[in-house]
């Protein structure tokens, strides 16, 4: 192969790429990214970690066609170091890769191009569009929930399924356990009868960086294993997680009937102060709530007291409650407007936050005993 | 005590003063700020680690006259919390330090101001002036060669001393046995017959952090024991390193007859590209010389083989030396202007790299075998 290249393509190209591979493999060629240079003038960049895979074209002055694959996180920094605008000029033969821009020369170990594992994709029958601020979206109001744990692996993913409750939806959910996150926008057309999925955190995040720098649209193609993401010059293609995600909705209270609305920039800066205090063993905030004021406070045996008051509007019973304060300003950092709802029982019951019943996203979140 | 400040002025007196706070310390004492207010309308912040010693002095509206210690690293979370614009109260009593700021209030616990270790200076006989732009310099130049190697003690700093050679001049110099860095500046008036003194790491870096926010001039007060920095509002006390520093001025070659001229940015580039292609464990950067042309190259048994062609100005024998390519991009970041002056001898000897005979900053790196 011999095909020669803008800098700055080859090097968002490869931004994409090498973030898909894991610094660390025992399987060398997982390290690498597949290079192939074909005769229509593109460059082909593919790189996967066994579940997640990108496959990426860009444009390429082709001189030879052919394909080879070389250290992406190599190539990448080779690329970042180029000087700007600079044409790169890449040709495999003999097991090794030249890479000739301006005065530089580079020589790299390359693997054999049919060693380079692909994710089968087999037969994918649900496929619809979602426009690209849509998805942002989704994953911005619902990503942080994602469980970390990795024994409830089932956790570790945003929750993909349809419903008619009453108007047909999409909703996006995750949980840890603690807080739950859900987003409901329409439903697509073509997404009806689509599998529950579960899409795995690091596919999430890819796909996040990925949409940044896209308008428009995003093909979505699923089936009850794979999932695949169209973006224009970037496809990117993950396994689903393989288990099922809890019914969630249960744990959505639908009871709870003192309601708290309250500025989220106050609350949650309020929130923000007096964990100052809080220590990673003490994360608690308390809530005391009386008629339209809320006292937060948090104690900590090591550093001291904090307590901060903030008005809201709230009319019922006057009590306490308390949450993890790290969840509750992860919450309240995703909330906009000038007055949020807080749906609370009592001390010990999950309690419900939103923006109005309007809102594309829900939020549930466990309370602590103070 | 009781006064009121200003969050700005208390936060940016807070964070000078938290730098010097060591996060884990086992003397508890050792984690607080002190804190005095006076009578003349000034709040007094103090730190120390025992060795480094920060005194800032800060307008307030003072109250009640008085002193407490309490965390300076929770203190200084809380100042960068609360709002901006806003009035800080911090009132002492009976063991709690209690800070108020709008709606909000924390306790903190207290220790008593009289278990607060001040650094003794005793004498400090010699005393000079140093534009901060000098000092500024000085450590910029220097203070990248200074050993982390805890063993060497007496490396783990900066040494300043006085000579004649043939002009009064202040030498500041560092190593750590790989590369050296001296700059050499006017002796200031007040500084003859100063002792040979070495500043510690963490004192040149809380020095050089102060030293952005000053103009006009420095107070030095030195004795062969403690230092001290008078920069306004603060006051940076530190002890010395109990040491000798070995005699570096041996280690400056004087005769190396080889010369290239370089253009320092071309050839940093050139450096940092084919170093892309060393690991850890092969740090080393080839130089070919040859008429004019200077050939950097690495090869790395795991990744390949990397080179580029630098244009330079050389005409004596051609040879090939090697370097640590992390301790030439070093130096090479230190060096401005269009040419600078490489001086070797051949691939065993001690190189030294400058802008030019009268620049303050002069360099020498250690070869490696390549």
């Amino acid at each position: 192969m011999k095909a020669t290249i803008e800098r700055a393509i080859l090097l968002k190209g490869l931004s994409h790429v090498q973030s898909v591979v894991e610094r660390r493999n025992t399987i060398p060629i997982l390290s690498n990214v597949l290079i192939e240079a074909r005769a229509d003038g593109t460059l082909r960049l593919m790189a996967t970690d066994l579940d997640l895979q990108i496959d990426e074209s860009v444009a390429a002055a082709v001189d030879q066609p052919g394909a080879t694959t070389v250290s992406a996180h190599t190539l990448f920094d080779i690329a970042r170091k180029l000087p700007e605008g600079a044409q790169v000029e890449l040709s495999a033969a003999e097991g090794r890769m030249a890479i000739v821009a301006g005065r530089a020369r580079f020589s790299l170990a390359t693997l054999p191009r049919d060693d380079f594992p692909i994710i089968a994709e087999g037969e994918l029958p649900t496929t619809f569009e979602l426009p690209a601020e849509t998805l942002k979206q989704i994953i911005d109001k619902a990503r942080f929930a994602i469980s970390t744990e990795e024994t409830r692996y089932y956790l570790n993913g945003i929750f993909l399924h349809v419903s008619d409750d009453p108007q047909p939806v999409l909703k996006a959910a995750a949980t840890d356990g603690h807080r739950l996150a859900r987003v409901t926008v329409p439903r697509p057309d073509g997404a009806e009868g689509m599998p529950d999925v579960i899409i795995p955190r690091k596919c999430v995040g890819e796909l996040r960086k990925l949409l940044d720098e896209i308008d428009g649209s995003v093909g979505v193609s699923l089936s009850n294993t794979k999932i695949r993401f169209d973006l224009g010059q970037a496809v990117l293609t993950s396994k689903l997680i393989d288990g099922t995600f809890p019914d969630y909705s249960r744990v959505i209270p639908t009871g709870n009937d003192k309601i708290l609305k309250i500025d989220p920039r106050s609350f949650e800066e309020g929130v923000d102060r007096v964990s100052t205090i809080a220590t990673e063993k003490t994360r608690a905030v308390k809530m005391a709530l009386d008629k339209d004021k809320i006292t937060l406070s948090v104690t900590s045996p090591e550093n001291g007291t904090a307590a901060e008051e903030v008005p809201g509007d709230y009319s019922s019973l006057a009590f306490e409650i308390g949450f993890n304060s790290r969840y509750l300003l992860d919450i309240l950092g995703q909330l906009e407007g000038d007055l949020i709802e807080v749906h609370l029982a009592d001390a010990a019951a999950p309690t419900l936050i939103r923006e109005n019943d309007k809102a594309p996203a829900l939020y549930v979140l466990m309370p602590m005993r103070v």
